[in-house]
Order: C-alpha cells, then structure tokens, then sequence
C-alpha cells in the first residue's frame, strides 16, 4: 500500500491545515470533486435557518433593509475580490456563471466598436462556447473557435474584440497562460474575458497582475456556496463607466426606486447585476467566501501544487498502468488531476463505492479536485492507495458506462 | 373603528381559510406585502436544513442525483403550471424574471423573422422595458413603447413581433385584458410575452384560454419561494421546437454531459434553462409552490377579489379622504389596491410601526397587497382600522419621505 508517512509530515507542516475545522466533510469519505462543488462551510446551516426562519419568516419584506438582503451582494464581492487579485469595487456577485459570461462578451464586444470577432477555445467549458456564438450571433459578429489557448497568439488580429478563454481546462486541468495571452491581446488592442470558475479559491488568480479586463466564475466550486450559489463577475475599473450590459435589470439601475422608465445603469460595477438575486442561495456563498477569510490566493495555490503533485507522484509510483493526463509541471495545471483509463466511468464509481469522490469526464477521464481549504495530504495519500485496491480488485469490466449527473 | 362581524363571517365562509396554516407569520403584525415577497410556508426550514446540512454537507455533489437536485427545476414548474392554466412540459424554471424576460423577447422576435419592432407599455414594471429596448437594441428591432395596454391595440401593426406587457400594473393593480390583447396581436401575426409576477398564485391565469404564446413570472411573490426565488417562463408547446434561447447554457443542452462544443437545444422548454440553478432557493420555492397545493386559480381569484373589495369599501367608508387609485371593479384590478396619498411614504411608515406591512410607490402611492392564500378577511378589517388610526393620531408631516428598499 502507500506509504503515508510523508503525506503526514506534510500535513503537519501546512500552514493552511487549520482550514479543515471551518468545513463539516462527511466521515469516510475521500472528497475530491470540489471542483464541482465545494464542501459546506460549517457555518452555512445556521446562517440559513436564521435567513428562513427569521429573516423571511418574521421580517418579511422587511429583511431587504433589515437583514442586509440588499446590500449583500457587496458584501460577498468585497471577500471575493482579493482571491482575485481585484478591488472590491471591481467585482459584482450577481445570476449565473453562465449569464454573467453573455454579459460580458456583449458589453465587452460593445468596447471595442467596429471589430468583428470574438475568439475563444472550442476546448473551454462547452457552456461558454455556446454563449460566446449567442453573443457573436446577436453582435453580427464571427466567432473565431481555435484550439486550445496555446493557439490563440496566432489567431489574434485588429478584427478581435474579445478573447473569451476559461482559465483552466476542465478536462485536464492544464492552465493557460492568463498574463501572457492577455499581453497578446492587448498587443492587438483586444479585451480578454477569463472565465476563472476552476480557479478562484484555489489558484493564484491576479486579475491586476495580468492585466486582466474582464472576468466571470461561478461560486460553487472553490468558493464552496453551495450547489448552484450565485456567480460573480470582474470588470477593470478603466472600463467600467463605458460598460454596457445587454442584461439591464433595476438592481443595475442608479435609482431602482425611482422607477424610471428610462435606464441609467448605477456608476461602478454594479452595472453588471441585473433581477432580483436570490437570497437563499445568496447567503450560502456568504458563508463560502467567509471560510476561506484570512487565507492569499497563493498560499491557496502552493498547497493545490502541493496536493496535485503528490498525487502525480504517487500514481505514477504505484498505479503506472494508469496514464496521467494533466500537465506533470505543477505551474502548468490547475487544482486538479485528471487521469487516463479506458474504463474511467466504472473507475470512478468503484472508487466512489469505496469512498473516494472524484468524477467522470468523457470519453475516459477520471477527474480529482484537490481543494485545498480542506484536502489534506494524508487524503492524497489514501486515495491513491484506494486507487490501487480497485485496480487490483474491482471488475471494472462489470459496470457500463452511463450518463453522469454530477454538476460541472 | 371598523366593524370585524361582517370581516368574521366571511373567514367563517372563506374555503381558503385552511391554507393560512401552510405558513408562519409573525403574531402582531398584518402583512400585506406579499406582493414584494410572499409568506414563509411552514415547511421551509426544515426543508432548507435537510438541503444544507444532509444534502450538501453529506451527500455533496452526489446529491445531483441522489437528492434529486438535477429534476428539482421540473417538478417545481409542473406544480407550477396549473396555476398558469399550463401544462407542465409548457413551463421551465430557471433564472431570474429578468433574464427568463430577455430569452423571451428574443426568442419570440425570432419566430417572427422580418418583423422590426418589440411593442410595449412605458407604465410596465421599469426592468420589463429596459430589457424590451436592450432586446431590441440586439435585435436591431424599434422599441414601440405606449402609455398602458389599453394604446396596444391602436399601435399593432404588421411589423411587429412581440407584444410584451405586464398582466398587472405594478403600481396601481390594473389588470390588462389578457384574452382580449392577445387575440388582437395575433390578428396582426405578432405574439404575445405577459410578465406574469403579479398574478400568478393570486389570479385566475389561464394561458390556455388566452391562447398565449409565452410568459414569464417571479417566484417571490404569490409564490411565496422565498427571496429571489428562481422565475419561470412559459412557451406554448406549438412555439416550442423553433425556440432558439440567446442564452444557451447546459442546463438547455439536449446531453449535456457529452461536453459537446456544438450546442443542440434539448427538446421541449427545457431549452429556456441555461445555467446552474440556485438550488437552494430553488428549493425554497419547491415549498412555496407546495404551499398552493390543490388550490385553483378560480378559488384564488375569488378570494382576492373579496379581500380587496372589502379593502376598497372599507377605504372608501372610513378613510374618505385616502384616494382609491385602482380599478374599482375587482375583475379589473389585481391581488392588489393603491391608496394615493400625498404624504404617502410617511404614511407606509407609520402603518409598519402599528403592525400593517404595506410599499410605497413613488411619488404618492400606498400599495397593499392581498394575498389570497393567507390574507384573513379580518386582516383586511384590522388594516382598515389602523389606517383611521393612523390618519388620526400620527404626524404625517414629521417623516420625510425617503428611498424604499422593498423588492418589487
């Protein structure tokens, strides 16, 4: 089996491991999907019976004033906004990954008048793919698909007004280069749009060291708000007065309650929110963002390289006849470790069976979140002894592939 | 004061009355707010804790599937559609009122390729028109904006594609003639779009007998789902196969889990969703939905109209120097009755501080709404007494009129 003396050791010596006690992981269980999403903080529970059962239930409408409900969204920005290298007055939390992406590439578009392409990776995250041909579409502009963010230097003109590209790729978690393709961009007078939903939390996001314009992530994953919370999204302070949002609600508006006909989006960033949010599930990402207080992004980062390289390590010590489908230099790759297998579906459910939680990615990829808030070493350690049990016990021939459920 | 015997018999008459039960609210106070943000059902919080302390905290992302969170958006919408007066695969939820309006208007102008204008009423809620012109403005379509329904019909031409109203003023509680507009857009081949936030769960909706094309509501109202509760839209199955969203997302992708860059939009409403869904305010709103179990839009209509009937009489027999600024016949308004008052935000707040929750609507308007699934008829009594009260014995002049945070 292997060794877990070293995982020990370093466990011992991680600065981060008092992490642990903010989340209630479940016992007996190896989790390594939070990267699709994050474990609870111990906090969200009574957090949420205070929203329900006081703030709606007695306050009522009141709660808007009363509890804060209104000014909240502010507040989750503000503790987003230096995981990400940003200001608080840089990040609006607001709607889906998914919306707040539309917004973006259409407001960011909008920059840029006159150029016609949009330019992104057909390996991103299928979703933003399709939002950037929705936005290119209603823009009248072409969508340049190129392969992988490696290629995207060559595929950049004076005709590009947005490289929309994701952070890290969900498949194998290789990492692209955010400050130089945001050099390049601008080398050809281009936004950049990062979609940073692998990644913040987790990585050393630096949107002001990168230069970056435009941002979005989803606050499920590393930032652990529950299932579906609420996402977030980044706006530079130079573009932020000209940006117009094709999604204009009256929580965007400078005087919601002057119902005014006529709109004027709110100075800052608070253009970008649009309806009403939704509270509940507002407040769960309240209590994420607040467990990971206290901690930098590259102190995040150094123990995700410090988990993911560990795990690299000993699988390809003890379970070599499994390939490594990640990047092997712990710079090039995000929080997670993707591996090869021609049976990785009836893989990763006979590991869950024995209580490691990854997931399946198609074809043949079996995919592990390293979150390092609450990993520690020795689970590395012990996932990849449970790695090898079910290669040398479990009839993977047995379980057929199926349509997996579990959420990005 | 206001005389309860006439109030008392008509409780003691009111086949609704057992619903009140299905929520908790807080003694002392008499809420008619329910307009900006429905009662507590019961069953919420403990709903809620199951959902973040077992779900989440233990099942983690397994709960996709094992706690149903992955079907949660179509159970919940085919609870909803009867109140619609629709069939369940006729309704989606997803998003907020907001964006499930911006999918709507441009989807409804696609089915109508060569027509260039979107047709709306400049007294609709504010978001529902700034939305209508960023739609338009996309679509490169004219904004054709009229003053109330009632210059609908006058403004229909052939070029227009979508007519998009409010069924209920949001200001004073007039009720558009739903029937009647759609029929005379479809004389003309232009569809109709109803935001529908004000209505459903408190009126006798019924697309069906409107021959509606498409409609969106909130879920926080009538609905009682809790703060920001996820919105539904509605599309007439014959629209349905044409429908082309301008916000794909996952969640609208006929396999999603295949990962596939080319976007195929699942069959049927689904192809409305997008994003992740918040699911624990979506699970808020399975309970307030639950909340109207078995109960008809007919039955809830009757009740409103009878609750704010009695609203209106009483007004006009103890109040008469208060003006009624709604339709004074009650099939022509909604759950809803504005008082115009002068001094009206002083007046909201000194109605709160003896206990009866109404809005201010800017400049001069009091706004109560009367939610049929818990508002008691002596509710309505004890409201009117307060209001002599208050027109009695506080001052008036002493508050100064101010920014009013209550939600919609």
């Amino acid at each position: 089996m292997v060794d877990r003396s070293t995982a020990h050791a370093l466990d011992a010596a991680d600065p981060l491991a008092p992490l642990r006690d903010r989340f209630a992981l479940p016992p007996e269980t190896i989790y390594l999907d939070g990267n699709s999403l994050g474990a609870r903080p111990r906090s969200a529970a009574a957090r949420l019976v205070v929203a329900v059962r006081d703030e709606w239930g007695t306050g009522l409408v009141r709660s808007w004033n009363d509890a804060g409900w209104y000014t909240e969204p502010a507040r989750v920005a503000a503790r987003i906004a230096p995981l990400l290298g940003a200001d608080p007055d840089e990040v609006v939390v607001a709607d889906s990954t998914s919306v707040n992406l539309f917004k973006l590439l259409v407001a960011g578009a909008r920059l840029r008048p006159g150029r016609t392409v949009i330019l992104t990776s057909t390996r991103d995250f299928p979703t933003d793919v399709y939002l950037a041909r929705a936005a290119a579409e209603l823009l009248g502009c072409e969508l340049r698909g190129v392969d992988g963010p490696d290629a995207v230097p060559a595929a950049l003109d004076r005709d590009v007004a947005v490289v929309a590209l994701c952070h890290v790729d969900f498949r194998t978690g290789a990492l692209a280069d955010a400050h130089g393709l945001t050099a390049a961009a601008h080398a050809v007078g281009a936004l950049t749009l990062w979609d940073l939903s692998h990644s913040t939390g987790a990585l050393d996001v630096d949107l002001h060291g990168w230069a970056a314009d435009l941002a979005v992530g989803c606050g499920y994953k590393f930032l652990n708000g529950g299932p579906g919370a609420p996402a977030y999204a980044f706006a530079a302070r130079v573009h932020q007065e000209e940006l117009r949002s094709p999604l204009p609600g009256w929580f965007s508006h400078a005087d919601p309650f002057a119902f005014d006909p006529d709109f004027t989006p709110v100075p800052g960033i608070t253009r970008l929110a649009c309806g009403t949010p939704p509270v509940l599930s507002l407040l769960g990402l309240a209590e994420g963002v607040a467990s990971l207080d206290g901690v930098t992004p590259a102190a995040l980062a150094a123990k995700a390289h410090g988990l993911t390289g560990l795990f690299v390590e000993l699988v390809d010590r003890h379970c070599p006849e499994v390939e490594v489908a990640s990047p092997r230099v712990a710079e090039a790759r995000g929080a997670q470790v993707a591996l090869r297998h021609p049976r990785a579906y009836p893989l990763v459910r006979a590991l869950a069976a024995r209580g490691v939680v990854g997931d399946f990615r198609t074809p043949d990829l079996a995919r592990f979140g390293f979150a390092p808030a609450y990993t520690r070493y020795a689970d590395v350690a012990d996932a990849v002894g449970v790695l090898r049990a079910v290669l040398d016990h479990d009839d993977l021939d047995r379980l057929e592939p199926a349509q997996h459920h579990a959420v990005r």
